[in-house]
Order: structure tokens, then sequence, then C-alpha cells
């Protein structure tokens, strides 16, 4: 998935725990499913009770596996010792979150110290076809001072 | 809380209406608390199972409050025939999203026939203090043809 | 360069005529390089006096070819009738732009009637070598009603 | 125009200089004509070689101007060995940018150690109207290490 080399050779480890940590991908039913040096991809199954007014995944909650995907695609990149945080990003929405389940798939596409940018496509998926309903460009940040953070506090 | 006139006099039914049909804003405890022609805001009390790995609420449920009340504030200017679609957004985290609730106020910049430009700022509540923790420009589409939109089909 | 089937078979001449009418390109001394329907190209050699204070092409200059390239990509595939708008756009800089030229490369994400989504990815190039220093997210719009745009007025 | 302590007594000088070695300001006939922690402004008359093929200014040069205010807006904030640098904006355009001038005023939403936000508003003025013509979100880093940067290298 990718041609980056990470830091931390035991990079999937610790993405995976911090993942663990994130107690929305447990209430939203997403979860890791593809992890590589600078590529992460999360999939969420359709449930009524994530959409909008017209019965479609909400964008808000199609942002969350995209943003999550992109973080985790950054940190994977990162030493042991950062925090990962999102600055900013941008969604455009292409076609209505409509299908059985969604996923989506970060990639990193300019690794840095401090500032690390990614993108993500989202996918709709039905009876085995994939239809882009989604694209995210991401900022994230390494954070390795503010200590308080990795402790959650 | 604005300068604008509504097309549609009933338009605080109609959006009540349609926030009503988010599931997913009953799935996280969010509700519209404010609206006026041409803005709205929604409040999310702290709950620990929306949470990022740090314990601050996730940017993505973030983004669904401020997405759903800039799409609400620019509903509120359209006719009563239009279904409202986000075409995208940015989102810029300012924060970490800690506090007891969360208010996300949506404005509209510029109103138009197909598109209207929407900006949020969302707070963090605690003890009466609001800091901003997030902003949001967003691009709002009217939508008129597609008539299977508003029956969710 | 694309896999998407223009509406108008002279995409072409009608997006060369539309750069040409573009003054700010003769002026930053920018020329469209490569064209298919759904992606565009537009190349700028270096000139010392479209800088930042740092002696690299400032950001501005370089979304300038970006956001043509998005929006002549989206062009070529709009119909003889429509004119062609930028709706909004991101741009993330992801090094110094720095070169002896730069080029920016725009393919169609997402054609659509009245919105096409686009990307554009800037390089750098320099004794042959290509380096990224940018890439854009931009939404286009197609006007067919406002007859008043095309003809300048 | 703000509400914030300038770390640096001599920021007024320190933009002033900066904006001087942006070459493109000249080329393009900008002027940097309000200034104040955490808020600038740069205003540019209407040239038609700075055009689209409607004969509005190009959205690139509205860029080249709102991101250049949102980089003194942040940098007037900095301490005096810092430089600035645009990490990511985004530009939402509301009208078309037709006009005698144009003015970009931009300010502070959240300063930062490393990284600011801001937001600029572009605005077109005719025979003493003004009107909103753009509306831009930024992220800008302040760097202290790479003193390469500063030296144009």
């Amino acid at each position: 998935m990718s041609a980056f080399e990470p830091l931390d050779p035991n990079f999937a480890a610790r993405v995976r725990a911090s993942f663990a940590r994130q107690t929305v991908m447990a209430t939203i039913g997403a979860r890791l499913e593809q992890l590589a040096p600078g590529a992460a991809e999360i999939a969420l199954p359709f449930r009524a009770d994530l959409c909008q007014q017209h019965g479609f995944v909400h964008a808000g909650i199609i942002a969350t596996i995209a943003d999550s995907a992109c973080g985790y695609a950054a940190f994977s990149l990162m030493g042991p010792e950062a925090a990962v945080l999102s600055v900013e990003y941008k969604l455009n929405l292409l076609a209505p979150a409509r299908g059985a389940r969604f996923v989506a798939r970060a990639r990193v596409i300019r690794p840095g110290k401090t500032l690390t940018v990614c993108a993500a496509d989202v996918f709709a998926i039905e009876s085995g076809r994939e239809t882009q309903i989604a694209t995210m460009l991401a900022t994230i940040m390494a954070l390795v001072e503010r200590a308080g953070l990795e402790r959650g506090t």
C-alpha cells in the first residue's frame, strides 16, 4: 500500500492501540481494516441510526472515519514518542452515502517532522460494487512536547 | 441572529422536521437549540463514547454538528420545495474538544439560488465558560430537481 | 490522461479560446501545455517578480495555475453552452516553490451537471527532477443560465 | 482592529519589510494598507491584465492578496526570530471579482506557537460601495529552526 519507511518498527501495534482508545469507533461500529506505513483503511457497515434526513449516512460520520484514517496513516510514520492531532481537513461529498458498507482509504501525501498531509477517498460498497462518495485532504500534526495529551488529560 | 428574509414563512417547522429525521442526532445526543433565518445552533453534551484516543470528543463528531448547523442555516433560507445537501466543507480544529457540552453556531455568509456558503464556530462550554474549539467553512446546495432525495430513495 | 467522454467534440478549441482570454496567464507567463477530456496541465517558468519574501514563487501564483488547470479540466467535459466558474478550492503547500519551472496537473475526480470536483498536483522542476510542491482540491461550477458571464459583462 | 498583544513591539516594521520583499505584490500592484496586532489589510486596484476569461480578476490573484493578508496577520503576532509560511488555505468565491479595487482583510482567529489560524474576507469596491467577493480560512506556520528560509535559500 505504500513506499514509506516507518520510524518505529512497532508502528502497527501503536496505531491499533490508539484506534482501540477511540471510543467513537466502537459507538459507530467502525473497524481499522488495513494498515501499512503511510496508509490506513477504516470500514463502517451501514446503520440506520447514523443517517441524515434522506436516509444516507451523515457526512459527519463519513468524516469521522476519513479523518481517523488520515490520522493513522500519518501516525504510522511518526516516532514512538509522538501524539497525533488533526489540524484541519476539507471534505468533498461526491455522492450520497448509500450502501451496505463504507470504507475510507487514507494515504500520506507528504510526511513531515511536524506536519503531515494526507488524502482519503471514501467508497460505498453494495453487492461488491464500489462507488466513491467522498474525498478528504487533511493536515495532521505530530505533538511531542505536550505529554498531557498522550495521557488523555 | 440574522438579517435574512426567509423565502418560506414556515421555515422553522421545515427545518425542525428535517432535523428530527437525522437519526444520527439522536444517536449522539445532539439538539437543535436555536434557529433564525440564516442561522442555526446545535448543542451536544459530552459523552465518553464519542471520543478520540485522548478522551476529547472526536473531530468527526464536532464536524457532524457543525455540518448540520451549516446545512440548516442554509436550509432556513430555501424555498419549501428544496432539499439541502452538503457539497463540501473545511474544518479547522483550534483546541481539544474538552468540556461539559459543545455548541456549533452556524450562519449564512452568502445565500444563493443553488449554492449557499456558510460558516460555523464550535465552542466547548465548561462551568459557563466558552472556548472556541473549531471553525468550519461550508458550501451547501439546494436541490429542487432530484425529487428522489427528498423521499430518501 | 483520462477515461472521460467529452460532451463537446470541440472541447479543446473551446478550452484554448477561454485560456487565451485569461489575461493573467500572459501576465505571469503561464501556458496551457496539455489537455485531454477531464485533464489539463498548465506550466509556469520561474520569474523573480512573482515571489514571496523568501524568493520562492508566491502560493497565490501557484494557486492561479492550479485553479485554472482544475477549471479547464472540468470545462473540457462541459457542453458548448456552459460557462465555467470556480466555487471554492483548498490548497495545501507541501514544499517551497523553488525550481526553474512549475507545472499544475489537474484531473476531474467527479464530473457533474452543475458541480465538478477536481484535484490538481503542482510540481517544481529543476534539472529534469520533479518535486511535488502543492496539492489542490476544487469545486467547479457549470453556468448555463447567466449568459452575461460568457460575454464578460 | 484587534485585541492581541504582539510579542515583538517592532512587529510593524518587520511585517512591512517582509511585504516589501514579496516581489509579486509590486508586480500585481498590491499594497499593505492596514496593520495591527493580529490583523492586516491588502488592497489591489483592478487591472485588465490580471483577469480570467470573463474579465473579472482571477481567483488566484484574489487568493494572492488574501493569503498574504492572512500570513501577515499571523506574522504580526510572532516573535522577531520567526519566519512565516502558509501551510494551507481554503478560498470560497462568493461573487465575481468586479470593481475598481479590491481589499483583503485578514484577522487571526487562533494564534499559536507553531500554527496560527486566520480568516480573510475580500471585498470589491466600486463607487464607495463594498461587496464581499471571497472568504478564506488559512493555517499559517511559524518557522524558527529553518534559518535558510529567512535568507531565501
